[in-house]
């Protein structure tokens, strides 16, 4: 019985998280869920899976939670501080990492100093300060089980291989709803056009990503620090039906790749359950003959820039990545609202980046003093 | 440095084998060398790698040999017997097995019970007697290293994964030069269509095998004692680009696949070096941007009945796919000699196959007999 926590679980990876749980109630055990303000889905994950502890955004939600539930047994926490309690339960062995954005950096890392084992499905956490995550897991000898299916697809594909045999690895994308829109159009994409996503049924700040493909250079950056891979050997390649989610190139010219259909089980159920895998039976299975072709594209680097300003960043090193990342959130967030233009997300990324004075080897403090001061500077950019 | 024999080294597979072993000359050292009638590839090959003992087809070869390399110190010898004394060189490690046909079986199963690890181009060596040479390859603790290219990307895709957690293997097919052939123009294909290959350079048994699939149906019934699966869990999907090699089906619905540019000396050089792994940098990599589609078809079983009746063989057991084996070896010769048309190949072979009075749990004699058997039967409906 393997005992877990989930940080973010009223989201898609939480939810999906646990539908593999209740799929396999013999193996797993949920101890712990950390959620935002979905009171009314926390409730019901809290009456069909009975953990010991939640958390949720603030103390009023907290309140209103206690009296929603009655005298349940749960404990009730909330904030950033309840969030670490939910990722440093004693029970739990296995942290499913699914906050979206920034803030599940604190009690990700709190929860590998607790020598916790985590499911990595945040790839903000990495982008904003990977040296450090990394560090801390290989010194508290915590695994860390990549479940973006980009990274769990290459995290299969390097099984039982040996690291100095890899030439490169290749990350797939699909290009996002403007893969082929005109350069001269891109100014007036409107929020619905964004959150049309062709595959992948996600959040919308991941679905905008995906968009501008942010979403792809953030996941460089992930797989930077996943992988321990300089940043030339990481690929992008844009492949619009999403089957192949991604490949490892060795030094032979073998190219290994792994596909599937486009359910986020298959990468939660893997990382939940590593280094066993699940018969996933109730998944129709992939059939190639159905999706009868798959194609490749090169990457446009200029209609969507934001996938470039992730590259530079990455090689810039330092408080960049975290600099881009919460430049991106804010910016991702005024979109949504309607505040900025499309085009504006890497216009004013850009900027920002510019702007930025950047330190190398930050310290958790010098990565979310980055994350303040391009928020603060972002929002200007916004309102200006 | 690892120790090689090589039976069939004027074949395209011995030459690439060669080739590699020229290229990573600190590694590798020939010990053994058999071929046929090639003497003039075979004098450079001795001149070049200075093997201890060579064997050609004859007596004669084997005299005339001698006279072109004059008094050089290599041991000559010939026959069956030749290929014998080459696949149990007590000097050598590992064997490639790489001659075309039935041919390959005696020297190749002789190699096993002398401890020596197989590398295992010969397909016909696993469909006239798999049961027996996998047998013989458990009980004397060798290696079975696939390098028919779909098997070795199965064995690649295989590394590292528990056997419980695979759910079925997919061999991909060009489909060969009739993919697209209307049914009614199948009578008059001629040789010279024929060995039109779209992809692989190859030997012509091996060309006219694709060009009909028996090649996809003998790698079904390979792959069945390679892999020790059921036929049912072994399918076959026409993928005209050949780009993806095969692909392993986890119970999880993930898929693993490998891929690679068609070149032998990939799969050649992972079996020579196994469980090592050469960097092959003079080979051009794998842009999937440069193939930009991969396309998947179901494979049609009317127009290409010889992986029907392979499927067919492989579910018989017994001396069946020995009995299919034979047949189909005779009729390709006939087809090459221009003495039936193609479609007469998969007629007779099914002819024979239902003529057959096969055997279970056949001995290596029953197989020899089966193949002799059946080759005789085919020969008569040839000269019908």
């Amino acid at each position: 019985m393997k005992k877990l926590a989930i940080l973010g679980s009223t989201g898609s990876v939480g939810v999906t998280t646990l539908d593999v749980v209740g799929r396999f109630s013999d193996r797993f055990r949920v101890t712990a869920l950390a959620a935002g303000n979905n009171l009314e889905l926390l409730a019901k994950q809290i009456d069909r899976f009975h953990p010991e502890l939640v958390s949720v955004a603030t103390l009023e939600l907290a309140r209103q939670l206690r009296t929603t539930l009655g005298p349940a047994e749960v404990k009730i926490t909330h904030g950033p501080e309840g969030a670490l309690e939910v990722a440093t339960h004693p029970a739990a062995e296995i942290v499913m990492s699914a906050m979206v954005g920034a803030l599940g950096l604190r009690p990700t890392l709190g929860a590998i100093q607790a020598g916790k084992d985590i499911a990595f499905a945040n790839k903000e956490v990495l982008v904003v300060a990977g040296e450090l995550v990394t560090r801390a897991a290989r010194e508290h000898r915590v695994r860390l089980l990549p479940v973006d299916s980009e990274h769990n697809a290459i995290f299969q594909c390097l099984e039982g291989r040996d690291r100095a045999t890899i030439k490169r690895i290749v990350l797939t994308a699909s290009g996002g709803p403007f893969r082929e829109l005109a350069r001269d159009r891109f100014p007036s994409i409107t929020v619905a056009d964004a959150l049309n996503h062709p595959t992948w049924n996600m959040g919308n700040k991941i679905t905008i990503d995906c968009a501008t493909m942010m979403n792809k250079g953030l996941e460089v950056i992930e797989a930077r620090w996943l992988f321990d891979l300089e940043p030339e050997r990481i690929s992008v390649v844009v492949h619009p039906q999403s089957v192949i989610h991604s490949m490892v190139e060795m030094i032979d010219g073998s190219v290994i790749a792994e596909m599937a259909i486009p359910d986020m089980a298959i990468p939660v159920a893997y990382a939940l359950a590593y280094p066993e895998r699940l018969p996933l039976a109730h998944l129709k299975p992939l059939s190639l003959i159905e999706c009868s072709k798959l194609t490749f594209e090169a990457p446009d680097f200029e209609r969507f820039s934001c996938l470039r300003l992730a590259y530079e960043a990455l090689k810039a090193g330092g408080t960049m990545p975290a600099c881009l990342n919460a430049a991106n959130e804010e910016l991702v967030a005024a979109f949504l609202a309607e505040r900025v233009r499309f085009v504006d997300i890497a216009r004013h990324i850009e900027t920002v980046m510019q702007r930025h004075d950047g330190r190398s080897a930050p310290t958790l403090e010098d990565s979310l003093e980055a994350d303040s001061w391009a928020r603060a500077a972002a929002r200007e950019l916004i309102a200006a």
